[in-house]
């Protein structure tokens, strides 16, 4: 009675004394055991109609010879049908297809499948900005140039991960509970000490708050400090998600520009009075690089105090600075606690380790703790662990100290080869700190039309205009340095400079 | 000149020829280098005008006998000062604090510290409703019955440390770079054959969005899906956390009650038409245990599908029923890509994994994506190549299956010890699934009143009323059994059973 498609597929034909069992295929070669496929396929021709209300099934017996499986097999099928509902037994007389069921008039099968679309589902308005944002996705590895990419290739990943096995064997069970809330108090602790080392900011383990990553740090504070139409002096052009992510929840981001010394407080202060947040990079402007002066931070920590506002400090790339040591957090010339301090350790050693920090003042700890919860933000412990030990021991600081001496070498082979290769396209600006450099395009052209020939030829800087929220006044390139090998330069370089002067002739 | 105060402290007098400098500590046993601590002292002196404007500093020399510490030393401290702008060097003269600072004016040094709560801060409205959510954070460990905590002294640790052991050493570099911001592919393969095996559920993998757990799901769903005012159904009582996010994205949460069939479709029909989303927990009803009927499956698709509402499946507990097979999931019904399911390896493995996932339509894929990437939400992509192993070796299916043995003991081991040792304060409601039970609370003990006198005695279930929108008529605890050993339940249950006693007499 079975008509074989191929070895592994069984066709029914219409069955004696039960019902219609077409196209009901077994896959013998499957790993999906036999009584599921024959359990989703019962399910299928009722829910298609194919087995009607009130018919009635093959019996057991004959289900299982056609089939030829045990019968047990099929009496479990049919017993779970029946327990939800699908069917019902009568003693003595068989299973049926339960009445009732309104499956004639279910979507699936009298309605032709409607070709459902974006609109249909009414995303919200967040939704559609999200949708309309310039903020480009990382969709895995990264390509060449991309800014904020340290040196994968030199991160000493043998050692860390002897770390991470530390942490995983050292105690075992405890790492399979939740881990505390706002990272563990081993790991707050070592990012205390560093911060006190390495920025000149001392605050107590109690007020740093762990995240994964700056990203939710900025997320986390625009939750918790903006209302919709709060004033934000943000930098412009300035960090990219951090933009959007405030946007996103309703402020008024006011666009402030940078002058020599870092963001124009009195066009801010004339432009937009009373802002209720300042976002800002001051240890190295994001992007444009310059470093705010003592004179401005003073000032602008005494316009914050005068008129109730609070800063966030994005201390990004701070750690790489190649002329002198680098400069104290802005955070540590704030006595008030009116500074939110936001790192990072992405940067200073991998993009995946997903972990940052954000500073707060002690008496939001409470809620920065019930946000992150609600949220659904969590670290993973063993991460944690290896991190607070990794910091201990001085392995940070020692990396970042290799790599300091690094990314000097690749900035300046960088340098070398734009104004051997590519001098005729790019006019870069020199910079003594951080992981990129701005170089401004020559010939009128344009920095996305720029970026996106780049990206099709496997460079990934990115355009100065999607850190502007007012038009800029000149077309440049962020070309991230950092984690680009001295050796792969000259030749990046070049195709770089192919690339844009093609552009440059076709414009 | 040193006046020792203790072998690591010293205290600098009068400085003849320079500036005043009292109260210079420097801690010789410190782990800050010296030159660090010397900057730092000298930056607050100025900060706090005890080195006022153009003030001469000590001579290099001078300074460098006093403290002990070599004359480079001090001149690098010296050339940062001048560096950073807080001095000026004149040549022939000598080192003096500069001018124009506005150090007068500055809230460190004119304005006593004020004393800022709270309310200067000015939180967000958002922030407030956290603050105000009934929603526990959960610190660290969790004390005994705490809901949704599996058997984590069962876990195989040992085996999980060998995968994440081998995700580690596997392919080192790419684990240093950004994951796919949706998760790996190699992970949300794995995720769709288990869903296909497990839950009936068939999807594509590239509709999977990992996430760091059901939480974030939901955090996602309610930013992409929701507007303000939005009407979303929701189970009363039901999923907490779930409800608090959807209540801060603004949405208008409308309660729908439980009937023996699950959500009570006709009045929610009735009392708030036309909702946008509908939010269910089909396969085991959170909290209160039902399953839906497949009657009332069809039905609610097919409201869904004429009202052009969007279903949000959480089926968090699924795979744990101890009476016949677990349920396909309702998704698996879904034909028109309806349903959002939305599911959890923090049930079925561990909490600490902080892995989950929801499946959406294609077309709301990018739109995730983008969502994910801007509230800075990724996995670490070393857990994420282990559990997707994890999975294809059939590690968890076996782990499920033992689990479901263990857990169907837990609860029979906690339903004998109440009726043993806790009949005359709790009436257990029994239940074939899932990771808790219900116990209705005798004697007209609040629910709040006893969760907090059983979280005093080392015992977390959670009230039910905190799983409420609308009072409750009745007084129960949830109580987690997965994560209790059976030889502690007895005398764990004895302490519950005397705490409660106490509360009845009290009352």
């Amino acid at each position: 009675m079975l008509i074989a498609y191929s070895h592994s597929e069984v066709v029914l034909p219409k069955f004696p004394g039960g019902a219609l069992l077409t196209g009901f295929y077994i896959d013998r070669s499957s790993h999906v055991p036999i009584y599921r496929q024959i359990d989703t396929e019962l399910r299928r021709l009722i829910l298609e109609g194919a087995l009607a209300a009130k018919q009635k099934l093959p019996s057991t017996r004959e289900l299982a010879m056609e089939l030829g499986v045990s019968r047990i097999t099929i009496k479990s099928v049919y017993e779970q049908l029946v327990a939800e509902g699908y069917a019902q037994a009568k003693t003595g007389s068989g299973t049926f297809i339960s009445e009732g069921l309104d499956f004639e008039t279910t979507p699936k099968i009298t309605v032709p499948k409607k070709n459902i679309g974006l609109d249909d589902v009414k995303i919200s308005t967040r939704a559609a900005s999200i949708m309309s944002s310039q903020a480009s996705v990382r969709y895995g590895a990264t390509a060449p140039f991309r800014p904020g990419v340290p040196a994968l290739d030199l991160f000493p990943v043998k050692l860390w991960n002897k770390y991470c096995l530390d942490a995983l064997n050292g105690d075992e069970r405890n790492n399979l509970s939740y881990g505390q809330i706002n990272g563990s108090a081993a790991l707050r602790t070592s990012i205390a000490n560093h911060l006190n080392d390495a920025r000149g900011v001392k605050v107590d383990p109690e007020q740093i708050v762990v995240t994964s990553g700056a990203q939710q740090a900025f997320v986390l504070i625009a939750f918790i400090l903006l209302n919709k139409q709060d004033t934000v002096w943000y930098e412009d052009p300035g960090h990219i998600a951090g933009r959007d992510v405030m946007q996103l929840m309703g402020a008024n981001v006011a666009p402030v520009p940078i002058d020599s010394e870092g963001i124009d407080l009195d066009f801010a202060k004339q432009m937009h009075p009373k802002p209720t947040r300042i976002f800002t990079t001051p240890s190295h402007q994001q992007p444009l690089g310059t470093t705010m002066s003592l004179t401005r931070r003073l000032a602008l920590l005494n316009y914050a105090h005068e008129n109730d506002s609070w800063i966030i400090e994005d201390d990004y790339d701070s750690e790489f600075r190649y002329r002198g040591r680098p400069l104290p957090a802005l955070s540590a010339l704030d006595r008030e606690r009116r500074v939110f301090y936001v790192g990072t350790f992405s940067k200073s050693m991998f993009s995946a380790i997903r972990i940052g920090y954000v500073v707060v003042p002690p008496w939001l700890v409470d809620t920065f703790s019930k946000a992150r919860n609600l949220l659904g933000q969590s670290s993973s412990p063993v991460i944690e662990h290896a991190l607070s030990r990794f910091i201990d021991d001085g392995r940070l600081a020692e990396h970042i100290r290799k790599m300091r001496r690094i990314y000097r070498e690749r900035r300046d082979a960088l340098l070398d080869c734009i104004s051997t290769d590519c001098a005729d396209c790019l006019v870069p600006q020199k910079t003594d700190a951080g992981m990129h450099i701005l170089a401004h395009l020559k010939n009128n052209v344009d920095d996305n039309l720029a970026h996106r020939a780049l990206l099709d030829a496997g460079i990934e800087s990115l355009p100065l205009s999607v850190y502007c929220i007012d038009p800029f006044k000149c077309s440049a390139l962020v070309l991230g340095f950092s984690g680009v090998p001295k050796n792969r330069m000259p030749k990046l370089v070049r195709r770089m400079s192919k690339v844009l002067q093609s552009i440059s002739l076709n414009q």
